[in-house]
């Protein structure tokens, strides 16, 4: 019956490879159907059939596969989230969640499901989710009375609590966040970790007195965003504030840190800090009574990561060989690989690999050793290079004689001969350097695809040479749509992707590249996952 | 609309009080609605308007609620956990996480959706499940093509994975946790973490090679959920077997540690380790070729601990003040209140409650200042009384004269006086005392309760007298059914709990106090949660 399971999933898989890129397809032949059990395994090592910039939607479906990460689901639009994939999420979660309790927030966990009226109290808020809500009709064989549903995200599960736990200024602030699963049941190009549809996030939600704190808040917030993707993913980020048309449904204001993916030429929304005004306030009737004694209603944001920040990292960072990972992020820091030769003292290079592990797991370092006797050393490079391991030390004959081993790094290749003497130290800065230079590369080859443009021929010209597009924008709703409507194609629209807080001088007297009003800002603008 | 949000709140909440015995309806007015908006805040620290030895489930539903662990929801079964209880959740987390991780068993998450021909692939298993499983079968307007089950619990959801990433005896063991929701649609007496629609835990799920790896890892895993229960909640539990009728559906044979709450003289089943033999490997076809090149099935467990472990906690511990934190899971360990007079250097008390807060967080205890101006400190004692802090330390006027602190105990009120020299030595060792004292009251009521029977009548006994019974059994499926259905009434029938591990010596010719044949074991039987 598993073959007939495999079979289904082949299937889906397959139709899902198509939109992700037909990489699964693939992916799930390397997973393995009964034929070709024994070289799954083998398989893993032998890199992959797609390369990074000839075909990145199948090179991406197949590394998160072959690295383990990721392992499809038989309902499309579910991923399976292996080990190698929750040890990054448990390592940037552990940052987060101490920060965010050094801002008295408090951890609390509330319902996956919410009740239809509840829902749809805040119109424009539900009207942006609507259509990707997911609804329990039956428990058992028995329909339930009411349809319930299962959140998207949680502002209206959590605010009618709000309402009542809040009623003088002493309540406040209510700073609270979830860790917690959500789903969004969107049918468009399901892709791991970037588009699914249950997926991991935090999501936080606190109420003010004032205007002044909120706004306070949502810049504390959207610097551990950056810190994130730049501090522990490597990868540079555009902090900024989303247009009226691309905010949260129902907010008053959005912010974002904003990654891009040289390879496709697409920005990626990395994780969004929201102001929500009053608006919710007033529709769930959030009141308080001030040090004044009147009646007054607080200001609220809302803020989220999800395991999206995963899928952004193999996109910038892995290359043909397969995942490469930061340092920081990375549950294996430095795999030792046990490099005998038929005459060679082996049971000395096994010992050699042991205190190596020893010393760097002594100094902190997640170090492990690969000691399996039914694959190649050369088997193995290939192996933990696939799966993106910072840095290889090799250990052989020739090592052991001098007493020595070889480093090799996974971001550039290079190798390093490090005296066992002071192996620590060195393999500690490597790992800095290592991290280091992922976001320096990162950042050039971003840099390098912003293109400033004033005229809309510039903006179709480097749209096509997919630049991440600097322009200067009226900031009209109506000509963000217009935009978007005149640059429809099968690539998808180009839409704003942030007005950057890091704003260039606007020359006297500049005019929207669009609309040839008076510009107001600078804005970025691409195609966007 | 939030008005009515709180009346529709009440009115769902008062419905499921009468099931879980009233309280929620009190502790719901207790959350307040518009009337009583400004009592709210006083009435949490007001106590408790049920008595536990009077009105258990009464009890029970205030004081979880008026304790500020758990707010109650507009849906019915499912419940808000508030940072109060999160706090708990997460140190036990810390804990069992760590342990699991030396087992180098590693963490995953699998989605939350199941298809539904893979959940009813192992039979037993499904009969087991199939009438509290949520079904998805909308999103948006659309209706699915095929109905989409939620997680009961994630064996299925696995399994078909596990027979494509096990092949050789080289892949074996495998094993991975996850910590997550999952969702049994019960109907029967929703109560607060004990029976909940969607509950959090952890769920393992390991592959071996042999049995005997199995077995072992089963009983390591029973163990941590026995240090969870008596090093960290101070709750005494029973290890033992299930029975056949009440092991886990699908499985070869049932491991839990059995918790027993005295004032209702129900035990309560605190985490189950399950060894799961070859049966899900037979129905997932979960294979591999093992070092003799044969091909072979492997042997799997599965185990979980939930969020329930906390109404346990609740309900053992807790007393007519509200709730009682073992030190080991409180949150704030230490509330110091000043108690200020008027013409006392009231400074000077603020001073000395900040500098007592700093040296005890320095020493690693969790202490807090309540500096609130609102409230008189009587006001004080009773809300962290009801919120169960184990020690509170009160600083007036004779106190910072004498250079001393009055410590006053949440677990039996006694009062000692603590010069400000030796603060940090003298806390830590009250807390090693008040967690080692709450265990040892709550070993000796539970020893109190239980009851050797050799007969029927002695049997009912024990039963009306609600005894833990330990009772000689033959051990046969057909006794057990039988007792149950003579005991059925209004309580809930009597069924076995577990067998202990810790077994007394079996008399010569022993007979079964319900069959009469010949005894083979001691079992613990009584109602249930």
């Amino acid at each position: 019956m598993a073959g007939g399971e495999d079979k289904k999933e082949t299937k889906k898989a397959g139709a899902e490879a198509k939109k992700a890129g037909g990489g699964a397809k693939k992916a799930n032949a390397n997973g393995g159907g009964g034929g070709k059990k024994k070289e799954v395994k083998k398989e893993t090592g032998l890199g992959l059939s797609n390369k990074k910039d000839e075909n990145f939607g199948e090179w991406y479906s197949e590394v998160v596969v072959n690295g383990e990460m990721i392992e499809y689901y038989d309902i499309s639009g579910c991923y399976i989230l292996r080990p190698w994939t929750m040890s990054i999420w448990e390592i940037m979660q552990e940052f987060f969640d101490v920060e965010i309790k050094k801002m008295k927030i408090k951890n609390c966990y509330f319902p996956l499901f919410v009740s239809p009226g509840v829902l749809q109290r805040e119109k424009d808020h539900i009207e942006g989710f609507a259509p990707e809500v997911a609804w329990v009709t039956k428990s058992g064989e028995s329909d339930l009375e009411v349809p319930i549903a299962i959140r998207p995200t949680s502002e209206t599960v959590m605010y009618p609590y709000y309402s009542k736990w809040i009623r003088g200024h002493r309540d406040l602030p209510l700073k609270l966040n979830q860790w917690c699963n959500v789903v969004r049941w969107e049918f468009s190009n399901p892709t791991p970790f970037i588009r699914s549809r249950e997926f991991l996030w935090q999501e936080g939600h606190t109420a003010f007195a004032t205007k002044a704190e909120a706004d306070e808040e949502v810049l504390q917030i959207l610097e551990l965003y950056r810190r994130i993707y730049e501090e522990y993913l490597a990868i540079p980020v555009i902090k900024g504030k989303k247009s009226e048309l691309e905010k949260f449904a129902g907010g008053l204001y959005t912010t974002s840190v904003e990654a891009f993916v040289p390879n496709t030429g697409r920005g990626i929304q990395g994780a969004t800090s929201h102001c929500l005004g009053q608006n919710f306030a007033k529709m769930f009737e959030i009141n308080f009574e001030n040090d004044k004694g009147e009646k007054a209603m607080v200001w609220q944001n809302s803020w989220a990561y999800s395991t999206r920040t995963i899928g952004v990292m193999v996109m910038v960072h892995g290359d043909d060989k397969g995942l490469v990972l930061p340092p920081k992020v990375a549950s294996v820091q430095v795999i030792v690989v046990p490099v005998p030769y038929k005459d060679a003292d082996t049971q000395g290079i096994f010992d050699a690999c042991t205190t190596t592990v020893n010393t760097l797991n002594d100094a902190g370092i997640r170090a492990e050793a690969d000691f399996r006797d039914n694959y190649s050393p050369g088997w193995k490079y290939s192996h933990w290079e696939m799966k993106g391991v910072p840095l290889r030390i090799e250990i052989g004959p020739k090592d052991l004689a001098n007493s020595q081993v070889r480093v090799v790094r996974r971001d550039n290749s290079a190798k390093i001969d490090i005296p066992m003497a002071n192996l620590a130290e060195q393999v500690k800065d490597l790992l800095v350097t290592v991290q280091q230079n992922l976001y320096d590369v990162a950042k050039q080859k971003r840099d390098a695809c912003v293109q400033i443009v004033r005229t809309w021929d510039e903006f179709i010209d480097a749209l096509g040479q997919r630049k991440l597009i600097l322009a200067p924008w009226c900031d009209e709703e109506e000509v963000e749509k217009d935009v978007k409507a005149r640059t429809k194609g099968e690539m998808g629209a180009c839409k704003t992707l942030c007005s950057p807080f890091d704003q260039p001088k606007l020359p006297e007297g500049a005019l929207c590249f669009a609309s040839g009003k008076p510009a107001t800002k600078w804005t970025y603008w691409g195609r966007s996952y």
